[in-house]
């Protein structure tokens, strides 16, 4: 708290005012933004700040010019020489969800450009970086120049947040995750969109997950959050949609970097389980449809199966993979991916029907297994994961395989088995009713 | 926000905690309190804590528990060898507000110990330590020791907060001064009683001001406060009373350091106004009460008012200065006291009655002129102040003067005289009702 005295009443002002369940206007905010990032407003009123925004929440307006001043603290990205639209598409996190490294390759395939910014596991959540680094070579962090040259010669890359991206974000973020001031839907908004708005987009598609896998378990929540970036898209002039989507059990049916990376192939290859093909299918045909390619959702779902069949996707993938320095051989070869040195079963100890999985805890599991940082400094074990073969509404007899572990560390291992006999419910009878995939299209705000 | 990691994940926890409405033990409050003094927990983490204290607002066992802790931060006086009861008056802050060079030699010559710890100005109020500074040579900064010394001979001692003293309430006030955190009755009770039990006092008279010159406008919110504060010192062992008291306008006739001490001898002489020589005997009479020297507080009040006819109560101040440093000959001669270079009237510009005085602005009038600081690092002019010859409820004639100010510089007149002139309203009728000089005495809580 040096020099307290120097510091710009302003701030403070600004602290009262939210606190007051005030609006700040679009300068206040702006302010507030600049100052922080430029080191004028020290991390103490920031905190306050925040903590007064997470309690008191902020208005539309507000939350539109925090992302805007946040997307604006650093470089946005100039994709106008591309003649094609730029569309992306962002999943607020969960078990087994690997749809961007299928829907990157597919909608490139089919003639939209793709700048895709993704992030790494958070919590007990997957990331697309460190799925997409299992591949062996793959590069994630490339130069902005690269990223450029990537995407014009095969319209679609997958990079990590570069320091040009959004530093007022990287920033505030590392404030809010030791302040108690992460849980708020406005604050993970302006996070969320002033990156990837940042990305010189044309439309964004929100895949926004709720249930027990999720981080907004209600679909209240989720909803809540899902009308408030589509109103932040909207205000800044980008074509948008959300999706409200199930995460109360794993997305298909591979857990872990490299086990994931396997059940991409197989869905680029025309094969794989249903719900993910499904949710790749619907998010790739909001994909087309908001990127003018198509007239109808319904036709982008079919131009998307098209292009896999045809093979398109996959060579797509190839191409990507190369561009971006990785081993491309995995993709005909998927044994070549990292492959853990053991494996276990977990068995059903009745019989009966799954009725649940608590999603949450299989991918804390995989966590535990390396697979996921349980501290920031971790490293993460690629080959580690949880093969189920067992999802809700499937019979399972006494004994019969619920689930394979795929492990490195004994230690682990037991960690995990342990988690996962408790996070399967077995039941008489399956449950009444199954919970569809997605639950809600959100294009115009409820209110 | 060096080193962001190895903070303590626990404060992480305390401030979600209090963030998501809970209630924090004794022991998470203590560890709080440590933590932040010792520096471990850095000033983003309590800064965030303290907003989302601010706006939840804290339990009576939180805020009692805080109070401790702060407390317990520092050096508490052992006074125990002292036979007679120690008994303290605080005032939240008004406008002519010099009941406590009153009511400290009233006490001690009545049998009490008063080990009175005061503060300075703040905002538009005055502040003690800047009133006996306006005595030539008189000593706030005194050390511990010498202190006791004042004490033990002449039962009362009048110094500013020590270094040894709750050391936690001055770092919190910093930073609560920059965060925009100041106004909370939770945090403003804890900083108070902290303050005043380390005291090492047997009873507390609380002197909780409200209307327009007071922090608490409005008398719920006076009332709010003075049972926090009550219950605070109750659950601590101390005799507890607090009076709600009248400042919708100043105390007395004189605003200004100087002139304010010159109001004191006045009422130490049997002399000077009716409102501030009842107050002064009301809480007088409270301090002998709870003291343990009469059985009633009208019993309290009549051994004051002897006390100060028979001028051994003139006689113990003049001894405390004399022992702080002070020019004692003032006492005497009053026009020794420092004088502004000029004067002059502001006057009635109809006729009528005095309906009300902006009590506020002529706190401000005088900080204006001098007497007080717009900034931290402004020195204070003893001198100037404002006289009021008329005060609510007076008949005024056009031309007739309603004050008189005390002035050394023309610019700052200038701007003390609009204030001022625009303080007095003037109507065709007095008040209807005038307000009680006391609304209300609070011993325990209502609920």
């Amino acid at each position: 708290m040096t020099d307290i005295s120097a510091t710009p009443v302003r701030a403070v002002d600004l602290i009262r005012k939210k606190r007051d369940q005030g609006e700040l206007s679009r300068e206040e905010i702006v302010g507030l933004v600049e100052g922080y990032t430029s080191g004028q407003i020290p991390d103490y009123q920031a905190a306050a700040w925040l903590m007064a925004a997470v309690i008191r929440g902020l208005t539309r307006a507000e939350t539109a010019a925090l992302t805007d001043a946040m997307l604006r603290s650093g470089e946005v990205l100039d994709l106008s020489d591309f003649a094609a639209s730029k569309v992306d598409k962002h999943s607020t996190g969960g078990v087994g969800d690997k749809t961007s490294l299928v829907l990157a390759p597919v909608a490139a395939a089919g003639g939209l450009v793709v700048p895709m910014i993704s992030g790494r596991g958070l919590g007990h959540t997957g990331g697309t970086l460190d799925k997409l680094e299992a591949i062996p070579g793959f590069n994630v962090n490339l130069s902005v120049a690269d990223f450029c040259r990537v995407l014009h010669a095969c319209g679609c890359c997958m990079i990590g947040q570069t320091a040009e991206i959004a530093p007022a974000d990287r920033k505030l973020y590392a404030l809010r995750d030791v302040t108690g001031t992460v849980e708020s839907p406005y604050l993970i908004c302006a996070s969320i969109m002033s990156k990837k708005l940042a990305e010189g987009i044309d439309a964004l598609v929100l895949d926004v997950k709720t249930g027990c896998g999720a981080f907004m378990k209600k679909e209240e929540d989720a909803v809540f959050l899902a009308e408030l970036m589509v109103e932040t898209g909207l205000r800044m002039g980008k074509k948008m949609v959300a999706l409200i989507t199930d995460m109360d059990q794993p997305l298909g049916c591979y857990v872990g970097n490299s086990l994931e990376v396997a059940e991409v192939l197989d869905i680029l290859q025309g094969e794989g389980p249903n719900d993910l093909r499904e949710l790749c299918l619907e998010l790739a045909g909001w994909m087309f449809h908001l990127g003018g390619v198509v007239p109808s959702v319904a036709e982008g779902k079919s131009k998307a199966a098209q292009l896999i069949k045809s093979g398109k996707a996959l060579d797509r993938f190839r191409q990507m993979v190369e561009m971006q320095g990785g081993d491309a051989h995995v993709i005909d070869h998927p044994d070549r991916l990292p492959r853990a040195q053991h494996t276990i079963d977990v068995s059903a100890h009745r019989a009966g029907y799954v009725s649940a999985i608590e999603c949450e805890s299989v991918g804390t599991a995989c966590v535990v297994l390396g697979g996921g940082r349980e501290k920031k400094e971790d490293s993460v074990d690629p080959a580690v994961g949880i093969v189920l073969h067992k999802k809700v509404g499937d019979r399972v007899t006494p004994g019969e395989t619920l689930c394979v572990i795929h492990y490195n560390s004994e230690a682990r291992m037991q960690r995990a088995k342990s988690l996962l006999e408790r996070s399967y419910r077995i039941a008489d009878a399956p449950p009444a009713q199954a919970r569809p995939l997605i639950h809600r299209v959100i294009q115009e705000m409820s209110k």
